[in-house]
């Protein structure tokens, strides 16, 4: 439980208005203060200067906020003699537009306690008189696209997976970038690369894996705990150390938005399912993949998943390229085509019945198709369903609850990475 | 000028209270409903549904965050129509804890001009009555310690370097692991291999770049934009290619505790100067690195620098060590002996006197000092140099404006680096 012990343990000072300088400047201010007297004499004392503890800095107002309890409730606290309302929006809320007033004490302390919750990650985020606020008291805070969120982790069976564990190897990850001949740029992607890569001489499969529309190549380690679940399942041996490549599957952009800034006049900004990022995975991600890192060749090898969008460039891929991945992953995607639509309808239909054909005449191991009962996309889905039981094309069909979540594309990645390279 | 263009497009749904789902959601909603009534008979309209742009929502109300201007002024802005008073504190401004009073309109937009500023990378964020808050219209966030804030760059000569440019080569920031005897644990450090690395066969000389007291291995390409530095120097051919460790220096840390929870009953939390790190460096870090890249044996193919608590460090690990290390910076910290200290004053003394005689007679290279005028290092700063005078030690000393701040380090690092390895 050094997860809750960590959450409960937060120290912040809410009243900082020092960010100048950084915490940096209050601590050496320390050491230095009085090695200012200690050395100026060009003497040494013998007494040992103290070393503050980080993060000490002057009258700081305690705010341990997220408090996880015992029982799984969690108290959030905010501290503000001014605001008049603060309200949180988190992922254990149901509805779309949740909202929950935190309750203010005389001294001015804001608090409210939710739950008791199941195990799971939850974001939140506070308003604070109408502007979405972090909360200060918690480090935790990750990106979504161009909003930065808090979030918290209840410990338990259903976030096992994704907790950082101190006693297993962990595999590295990598910012690169490689050149898109095919998107006329250079382009950012991560590589997840499994524990004892670099000290060893093996060869490895490589797990192809997208993220879905407002994502980018640092949605999958960042919303996703890729690198935290690929960690935990080699580690527990549920999962054949593999290389796992993020992409960014917007072919406008270089790299992720809050590190690349994006070039708006790039004519293929914003189109996200031209078709053109599909082609260049294949013939600009994956040969550079090959190239610079030691796998192993051939479809048993390599494998492919993506959610929402990144499920339609799976398919797109997939259809488009048969034979050269044997592990298929759809996660909260249905029937559509993604690619540019040159022919008529019925051509395309005839086209597509052919692909699904040559894909299923390719051996390929898996077809995995992963779905909320309350997703939107949930009769897309069941009409892909119906489309390659027409075809009686083999799959999987694996229906959870809830809708077009992180939760549930954690939870598919984890039923997924497992099944893969075996 | 794009990046300029980049931050004067954000546009951002202030009211969003959809969190729980993203941006994901509403946008792919659009494409899937069009398809369910495409697909549920099994048809194909020729009509290519339309790729809605990302960040599209219902309703947004557009906030234009921060807006640079061509005179170098900056508005920043914010909505709320709850908002009682929205501040902000940034780096532009002269004297800790500064704040200025955003000004509302009628309809709750709050806004505020400054500037004219200098071309320089600036951090700053808003206090909405008590609470601080990122500038929900800025994706540009950055992470000191335990703390976010927002920045924007002001191109131009002094924040050239700090820019990502996409037409030059890019270079690889890994997350990595190795284990430290010396700690007794699994630690996590940052490398930068520069670009043609893993295409290529060659050797490297290697730069240990090391951060202070609050930071943790993601400070230096995080706050410092160390990776953005390296990549343009190279590109420009002032900086020879080479290898950059970032380490963590706080030792009763695994890793940088937004990714990491600490342990907090570990005996070294909070002990930042124990010589435990130091010592794991050369124990554990330089073997690693030495075993895991291509790099160029002997000291003349390895740098070491720190900032600040960082740059006590690199005075202690190159004192112990000398001949380990040809090139050597001390950043923002002055004389001060941060190793268990188990003789009397007078002893240390005369080992310290020894340990520069030694490191004089060693053959480094360079051994350089930068101090901000403005420093509460700079007596002790002096200090060092009056020690290393009085030894007849050469050293160069670079003397800049400003305090203890990341714009001198990021300015010491631009002007390190071109002189290593030459």
């Amino acid at each position: 439980m050094i997860e809750t012990s960590y959450y409960n343990q937060c120290l912040i000072n809410q009243n900082n208005k020092d960010m100048k300088t950084g915490n940096d400047i209050k601590i050496v201010a320390v050491i230095v203060l009085a090695l200012i007297i200690l050395s100026t004499d060009n003497s040494y004392s013998q007494a040992q200067p103290a070393i503050p503890a980080r993060r000490a800095s002057a009258a700081p107002v305690r705010v341990n906020s997220p408090e996880i309890l015992p029982d799984n409730k969690v108290i959030l606290r905010v501290y503000s003699k001014e605001a008049a309302q603060v309200s949180v929006t988190g992922e254990w809320q149901s509805g779309q537009g949740a909202q929950e007033n935190l309750a203010r004490n005389d001294s001015g302390m804001f608090s409210i306690t939710i739950g008791p919750l199941a195990p799971e990650l939850y974001a939140y985020t506070f308003t604070v008189d109408g502007v979405r606020a972090l909360d200060p008291g918690n480090v935790n805070v990750r990106r979504d696209g161009v909003r930065y969120e808090n979030f918290f982790i209840i410990p338990g069976p259903g976030s096992d997976l994704y907790i950082h564990r101190q006693n297993i190897p962990h595999g590295t990850v990598s910012k690169m970038w490689y050149h898109s001949e095919t998107l006329s740029k250079d382009r950012r992607l991560y590589v997840y690369t499994p524990a004892g890569y670099e000290a060893g001489n093996e060869a490895y499969p490589v797990f192809y894996l997208l993220h879905g529309a407002g994502g980018d190549e640092d949605a999958w380690t960042n919303m996703g705990r890729a690198a935290q679940i690929m960690d935990n399942l080699i580690a527990r041996g549920e999962a054949k150390p593999m290389i796992v490549v993020m992409t960014n599957g917007n072919p406008g952009e270089s790299g992720a938005q809050n590190e690349i800034p994006r070039i708006r006049t790039d004519p293929q900004s914003g189109q996200s399912a031209t078709g053109n990022f599909e082609e260049s995975l294949v013939k600009d991600v994956m040969p550079f993949i090959e190239k610079t890192f030691r796998t192993i060749p051939g479809k048993d090898n390599r494998a492919i998943a993506g959610l929402s969008m990144g499920g339609a460039h799976t398919q797109t891929i997939t259809n488009n390229n048969p034979g050269m991945f044997g592990y298929i992953g759809v996660f909260s995607m249905g029937l559509m085509n993604m690619g540019p639509r040159t022919v008529d309808a019925a051509t395309e239909a005839t086209e597509r019945d052919e692909k699904i054909e040559a894909l299923k005449k390719s051996g390929y191991k898996l077809y995995w198709i992963a779905c909320g009962k309350d997703d939107f996309v949930y009769q897309s889905a069941v009409n892909l369903r119906n489309l390659l039981d027409k075809h009686e094309f083999r799959y999987i069909y694996r229906e959870s609850t809830g809708g077009h979540t992180w939760a549930n594309w954690r939870i598919y990645l984890s039923e997924f990475a497992p099944m893969l390279f075996k």
